[in-house]
């Protein structure tokens, strides 16, 4: 056979694949593993990545449908070594099975989509802990609804990182981004009392969502009442409530709950808000407990980002949840 | 009663209403008028304006909705004088009637309301011209149906001013952006025969697209072609082998037939188009003609805009088609 | 008479009254009232707006003149519902006045202008706060002139947050915007020792400046000091220092306190200021105190603007200080 | 004496003197000479530059009072050399003499100014030609009322190339940059018959302006008419008719006379204005006149641009005009 | 075996292999193919692109070294119909080779492996027209050694579309982007009468360059010139010129061709210069002729680009020049 | 002798000199002078700013080497008195050596000539302290080495605020910017346990390299352990364990260890860094150590940067430093 006349080329887009002479500098894209031409073995995985590339369903335009590419391009610079905590990620055995399909003009097939392949992972490969990068918050409802379709008898808890209660009226907005929770309450896949929201701040609640969460038992802390309390201990918390009284905890992540000094990008991004180094602390200690089965991001446009400083956020959030995950 | 103590300020947001002792410099904000608090007589204007804030609909993502609120900030700086021409568009008596409302995650209720936008409009003041600011290409599709819908006997021809053939297949994307001119075809609102696209450019067409255009008899003009005839020349012949057949030209821009310099806002926007003088050019000469009807203005997205070059373009090529239209 | 034919439109620019149906997610801009055709009740509100867009009278080149809009524009996005305090500032009665007419060439008349616009506000509606939104800082010592015109007899105060001293001498720069304190000062208008200077950072004050700030016996306290002694503390010192010298404490935000990473804005930004969180404990501490009778926002040029960061800080800024008012 | 220890640096800020062993790809910095310690002989020079840096008399807010360090910087990268006429401006000599000095809120004082730097230039080196940096329009009347109170006898001509007549009434505005023309025809410095404007075009200027320019008998050719005849001959028509009648031609080029594409820093910038080949040629073929006296560039906004896209054009003008002159 | 149980998903990177069921709007990513697994047969190509990310060389600080990956993220968005021509690409087969490896710090390595690319192509598959992509103009000296190297006995002409001559002295600059030409003259790769130079314009090029083109025979149209002749008729000049003297003619683009307008992104954009559908139409021109048999385009820094105007300006001038190949 | 005839112009870059009329608001650019005709007397000089514009070598794509010229253009507006810690820098006596001469294509070359300036600078004026301007970290090695050559007897030991080891295999890479720390090792000029590296955080550092700094005993504090311990007690502690051991304490400061908030101009910007406050009180710490005798700042490329916040706080760096060195 001839041989590759070429050794001073680098090959473009080559698929990479876990070799036996990895080398030590590991970068994020060299480790995560993409679907291949023929069917992985799933029970290998610890974890999936999942794109979920939708933001027509959001109330002003958005462009979180980018979110996914650009967190891929993006974590081509991060290395798999955590040196604070002295872990690496490496290993962890990670699998990214790409994107939902996303219909040009209708939003509820789209919806249904985004749930079947919740179902379709919690089917073929139970063991591993769907991380779904979005898009909009809307996807969250389907996400924790495909969950419950897959698994009826698990009680599910959520606990949310955001600058908003998302519990506006979907009989009026349909089953937009400001939504979900409140979905997911009158579908009963969730109780309000197993919701617990962190980091609202701002003038970008309305007082009736605040008498919804208040009726429906939501525990939520305001960022000014985390910041005096310590971020760490309000998770703590918030984690130590849930874990006697549900099956799962699913953490979902709006980066509009940054600063808008330290996440731009998002949509609805506000002064006040959460640091970054915060919220890497949070996802971390939430990726510690075992409970945690499933994490998404959401809401970054990487179209309104300030250089790629949203976006190198959402890398290392997810980067600090896995770190955490590597502890349990 | 009490005098305004306040000689020494600008009152905000006032509505302005046309006065007797009208300024010569008068800005196109000043002369444009709104929508009150009581119905206005819709017998005394010429043209109304209509918002269509829609780009969900949009095959990339799009930020086209938030195009009619770009340009009517724009044309505050533009007045209604045109020296070129030596005609005063204040002459004219036009209507802004605001924006079609949104639904947010229902894109085929929001085209039924387009739709109805017109119909409404020819009910109504059948005598004024409709001018649509949109929004994306797809709600091309719906202000012509609207249009049929209300004058259902009339013959309508499509001067379309385009990038692309707009010719894609709504069976797999739905009533999307890069579908308008296909949909007419194909609900017999517009027959193949009276489409007349010009402008078209690049690596932006399918093959089977041509194929297509050439089997339902579409006539089109490719940016060399017309540029090589001269622009104006071009439209002129358009609008001749129109004129004899039917009752009605509806005049489509989409703002992606500018070349990227001129108009980088377009989604779509690439080298090797309109140079915007020619686009004005184009527009001024339709505007001239008795049976164009209406006009849209589409696929402009104010967030890709280079400073506000394409919005500008676009205002400009709204007051080049109102100058045409002083001279009917 | 005949029925509005549009109900699937909005209407454009709408002028927004308070209606019996007020519903409780009131924007801001729906909250604030314009004036309209007629002269509204003044004693009907509690806080007038004032917009004072004059930016020539700047040391280095500034579009603060766009701060008001721009802050206009923002406020557009932010609820009047603050879930950190559980207060709706929609209990206030809030009529935006507009903007101070401006001369294109002719500083010293705007300057007059900007004055008598607080006399008239002192003297038809007394009893509403005015919060004035700059403009550069120079407008400080005109509004506070204008107050001490129309209340000759008050003892004033001045709570001042700012990297700079702004005791530059107005005999060479002219009534600039490095002058106000020392204009103020000079007029004997204010005594040296009632004004409290909060936020100097930086290598931005040269050194005879601080000696004319100790011989006029102004109070200073460095960003640095006032960290570690919390920012929340040095704000209620100076206020019990003040309430019972004076009658009247005038609160002057420079926008160019911030950290240049939360107000990238303020032409002369720097790094090792404020950051937005302190800044709006700052000023809802001062809102909180009654003879905190006048506010204003300086020397914010939206075109340095990274996004919309600054000027959503600066409308944040006035909400929390509204949020203060509230429970005076 | 010590000798230098540093062959391997280069000094920073060096001033350049023209040397002996002159290298023959000299930057255009490094041709033009700056003042130094002691007087230079006047005598000496071709052409002498001067800064305006003022547009604090600018309708809308601008920055043109950066332009001439931004001219000065991006000439850097410009050498002497003009490839297409075979022409090296190194034959010129030319001095810069710095910018005219600001006074931060006194308007009228600094046009005072810059009216006696041109009295100045006309008595201590009257055969050089004077070639001014703007700044904003407002500066034209200053400097050509400077030149008529150094040479009483002469009948001037003004050769203009703008988008806008700037026959707006100054004593509504003052001595704005929308004025100049009219200043100089009120103060009888120029005869309305002796203004040539060139590349007027768009919504940008009232009707009366033009009833205003033709009752003052104004030659005026819009960008349409001068694309159409030529714009070489459109000058050199312009010239002609000067040429018998006056005895210096002023030259005044404001940037907003081109397209929106190719000056975007313009603070008036719009398309269907003028390319920038088009003002370079134009510019060279007045330069090559002997009539031509002076020039200034104005109305051009650093901030504004794009990259450095518009500063490089005014840097290329000024070339293309010394190109012309080389030719007398 | 078990199925794909992800119907729903799009795979990430998924390598594309030329299928059967190829549809007709192929993308150029799909179309163009990329090095796999296994060797391919280089027979089957008629065009191998590679990828040169070297800007080291560069006089003044460029990332062109970021341009090969631009180019191949731009054209995802490009089709491979040309409606124009009615040429559709996809008859070519084309592959991705890669990029030659970098070394950090040892230009000449790299340089040396650029070369040896060549030289590899040339032996493995000669009769593959290769098109090169850069990296900075450096790259074209050690392309044009590497042909000579592989074909010793051909003569070579040089079609180059540059504002520069690139005539720089090697000795003072090394082997960098200002002295390509001058490089490959002195190494007698080739004869200074065998270089047509199309675009020069500006002062960009000292007069010295201007004496050593002359004294090397070299033939140079400036862009004033070339325009008047039109670019056309230049183009099929030089290569009438050419065809008959040499074997092989390379052509090489560089970037800084172009109008600041058109190609803001090289980092010498300057006005005054090449359109982009005057180069599309160029290079078209020059890639009909059967014996122009190597490509290059460089000096393209996408970190500078607006938007990604000059990066989708040098996809299409790619493709244009294929639009031309496949008339051959 | 003439008279200069132009009272009302300031000249164009006019050399300052030190006079003895000097104001009291010196700024830090008519503070540090600069090398003129004459060779200064370097006995007067406290420190010497040499700038080293070298980038590349830098792994990654970076203008590094506009830095220098970037902080001279930034430091313009910086005062030299420090309101917070009451020191006048004008105590100093600071001179401006210029750059180090840059080869085009040659990066080893120009190693030499940084080294080899380090040398001329500790042999012809050894007492005043040399502050370096990169360029990016590769210039670290040879200004150490040059130290060393100088003072062949000195123990040198390194206090270095970074994100990264920076023991990057230079055997690899050549002397490349992640490599400085491990050439000093490997060539003996440096022990590692001299080395004390604070701040390094994120997933930015291969585990090899963790295992290197342990066998070399370097001393390093993440940048979580720095914030939980306080800043200023790290450096301390560090100052303090150096301080018995070695002659000389190099201090180097890679701009990227900043977060990306506060330093988003560093090519290997990203969240989760240090602050700017606190980077200032670090160095002014050290400055105030006197066995720190020099200092270096390196790795901000301007432009990456949004706005000049990371110039601005390179500048405010270096003069915090200067306030520490003012106190020995």
């Amino acid at each position: 056979m001839m041989r590759y006349p070429y050794p001073m080329l680098d090959k473009p887009n080559r698929i990479w694949s876990r070799q036996t002479d990895q080398k030590e500098d590991l970068k994020v894209h060299e480790w995560i593993e993409n679907v291949g031409e023929s069917v992985p073995d799933w029970r290998d995985y610890d974890v999936t990545i999942l794109g979920v590339p939708l933001s027509k369903s959001s109330i002003s335009t958005s462009a979180a449908s980018e979110n996914p590419e650009a967190m891929r391009e993006a974590w081509k610079s991060f290395g798999t070594y955590n040196l604070d905590e002295d872990i690496d990620l490496a290993q962890l055995k990670v699998i990214d099975l790409g994107n939902v399909k996303q219909h040009v003009t209708d939003i509820e097939y789209t919806h249904k989509q985004i749930q079947e392949a919740m179902v379709a992972m919690r089917t073929h490969h139970p063991h591993t802990l769907p991380l779904s990068l979005g898009g909009d918050h809307s996807i969250t409802a389907k996400l924790v609804e495909g969950w419950k379709q897959a698994h009826p008898n698990e009680t599910i808890g959520i606990l949310q990182l955001d600058t908003h209660f998302d519990l506006r009226d979907p009989n009026t907005l349909g089953p937009a981004n400001g939504t979900p929770i409140r979905q997911l309450i009158e579908s009963e896949t969730v109780q309000g009392e197993y919701v617990h929201n962190i980091g609202l701040h701002g003038f970008f609640n309305a007082k009736e969502l605040k008498t919804y969460a208040d009726e429906a038992g939501i525990h939520y802390t305001t960022m000014k009442q985390a910041r005096k309390r310590g971020i760490s201990s309000v998770i703590e918390e918030a984690l130590a409530q849930l874990e006697d009284k549900v099956d799962t905890i699913y953490l979902t992540t709006d980066m509009d709950v940054l600063d808008i000094v330290h996440g731009p990008a998002a949509p609805a991004a506000t002064p006040g808000g959460m640091y970054s180094e915060e919220l890497f602390e949070a996802v971390q200690i939430a990726g510690e407990h075992p409970k945690v089965k499933a994490m998404d991001i959401v809401c970054l446009d990487p179209r309104k980002d300030v250089g790629t400083k949203s976006v190198k956020a959402a890398v290392h959030t997810m980067l600090s949840f896995l770190t955490g995950y590597c502890r349990r």
